[in-house]
């Protein structure tokens, strides 16, 4: 077991008063176990306790030996997971559950009057995971830098003729051939108006010249996720598209500028959308800047004008902004940022001025 | 809407006297509107009601646009998605829930007292979406055609000295020049004493001969999944191996053999494992016979000991016993099937008499 996580996740749920709390996301039970379980329907959790005596569940037919320093409690299928947990709860104190948890889980531990109330404290899990420690830095670092050097390979794919699923399908090799384990998500590819669209999939559209060609991906790594933008250009923008994309460009280096502990990250997100609004394309820009990341690709905590988190060392987010002319051209731009002692480092290297790749250069 | 679906759905609910509920699952969502929407921690949901005063609660950054038939409340990031659902809701009768809605949803509806009490509602769209309607089994039939094809052609890539990881690569260009979206899981790809381990994924072992090469593979096709597997070997087996071959195939077609309406799943599930355990074999057969699919690769019900359900026509599952010797060997042999009005359709058609590979031919 990961005791130094553990600690700390028994003081934020001492803040909230809580003595004992069930963790089931399975990417939360790797990081204080190092087991990924994939449970599918079945119950998989983490009883923590104050006092020590924490119990994992897991059902007979996981892959999961042992852990060292923490009693496994075995069911079967046909048997009640969330029951097994029953003889270690206090009934007489509150039940910390983190917010996945599925409902007929809670449901079911509720019925059993497994304890005196049952809440909400996904802000345990949360907090906890949103600050790295030296070990997922190093990891996020790395996942990272491949993302990176798979970035340099897809720019060398784009030509005019080739479709968007034609350059996504040559990604997963390229990442493993890098020593990546695979995707953190499945590729977003988007041609000229396709990437106006923010959740456009990669599909045949054909490049041609003059389109921008957004490239949204990541790598996982032990792990661990990677998650970075660019947007390039086959052949000369117009001066519309030009314009959009000098603008993201700002908004992006305008946010990573100002990071350090103690920032807001609603006015992080605020600063770079201004930048945005100054140049006319407010209405244009439609979702957060950022989010947080780690284990899991989308992590609990927003970078936006509704979070309430402060930039505190540790923190791995994304810096996103994004323009998006209906039909007509898509731009954003991503890195993945940590926040040090003292400011930030920017986890993406790869380059971000306006890149025009020469039609005729790759024919 | 799929008014046919909903209406199934309102009768399952009467019959736990509901006459409200809350879905929240992606594919059940899809299920009812066509649309799929990846909501990742957001709330996206579909409230029932039995007067038919149905409502969809998307977040305004979904791609959802408009679904006919019924009306959607839309909130943005920093709203409460399950609270614009309370104005909707009858406080004074129970809430149905389908068993997957995140804990954190549901104990925000409990705490704003959305109703009188909260069921889990879980046998609802399991019973529902057990039984396939017709343009469902066509959809069915025709990614298990796909994965019928692919199996061909991964089956050609088996030869000496390939790596599992090798293998598994080529499979996903392979898919989808067959016309298939994607994987419905990544492939599990097992050599010799690897396939004996039910989780174990793709590395980078080298194929030798005289091992068993196990492939459980899928794809998806307009949202359906596939799922076959297949076990070869490359140059002749040892006579315990094809023992065990020959044993997980007569159980295989022992199940398949017998299932019609009005069977009890558990009965099949008994059958094929007593095929098993009169081999020798019994304790190395270490999981359930068969589990539902369709729009979710594992859907809810068990071809197992401890399943209640009876066979009923337009049911989909797997059939896919299997002989793990550690260290030693693994055979697993699936297919799907469907329940028929007078009987059962096998949807895969690819052969499973013991196939040898031989090495020489290959080289």
């Amino acid at each position: 077991m990961q005791n130094e996580r553990i600690e700390r996740t028994l003081q934020e749920m001492k803040k909230l008063g809580l003595s004992q709390m069930v963790v089931t996301d399975p990417a939360s039970l790797f990081y204080f176990t190092d087991h990924y379980e994939e449970p599918f329907e079945r119950f998989w959790a983490l009883l923590l306790k104050a006092d020590g005596a924490h119990r994992l569940v897991a059902n007979r037919l996981f892959t999961l030996s042992e852990v060292e320093g923490v009693e496994i409690l075995r069911y079967s299928d046909g048997e009640s997971g969330p029951a097994s947990l029953l003889p270690y709860l206090d009934k007489s104190a509150p039940l910390g559950v983190d917010g996945s948890m599925k409902a007929r889980f809670l449901l079911e531990l509720m019925e059993k009057q497994g304890a005196s109330s049952f809440v909400d404290a996904s802000a345990v899990m949360q907090r906890v995971r949103a600050c790295k420690d030296e070990k997922e830095q190093e990891k996020m670092r790395e996942a990272s830098r491949i993302n990176d050097l798979a970035m340099g390979e897809f720019q060398k794919l784009i030509r005019a003729g080739i479709t968007e699923i034609g350059l996504a399908e040559q990604m997963l090799s390229i990442y493993r051939s890098l020593g990546a384990d695979g995707y953190s998500f499945e590729p977003l590819v988007g041609f000229g108006g396709n990437a106006a669209n923010g959740h456009h999939g990669p599909d045949q559209t054909v490049l041609r010249e003059g389109q921008c060609v957004l490239i949204d991906v990541g790598c996982k790594k032990d792990g661990f996720c990677a998650d970075m933008t660019r947007t390039f250009f086959l052949g000369e923008p117009d001066e519309e598209s030009r314009r959009v994309y000098e603008t993201v460009l700002a908004a992006q280096l305008t946010a990573e500028a100002m990071i350090r502990p103690g920032v807001c990250l609603s006015e992080v997100d605020k600063a770079a959308r201004e930048v945005i609004t100054r140049a006319g394309y407010g209405p244009f820009f439609t979702h957060r800047l950022g989010h947080f990341i780690g284990l899991d690709v989308h992590e609990a905590g927003d970078v936006s004008s509704h979070s309430d988190l402060v930039a505190a060392p540790g923190m791995i987010f994304s810096i996103e902004p994004g323009i998006y002319l209906p039909g007509k051209v898509g731009v954003r731009i991503e890195d993945l940022v940590l926040v040090t002692r003292d400011g930030v480092e920017i986890l993406n290297r790869y380059p971000k001025e306006l890149t025009v790749i020469l039609a005729e250069e790759r024919e």
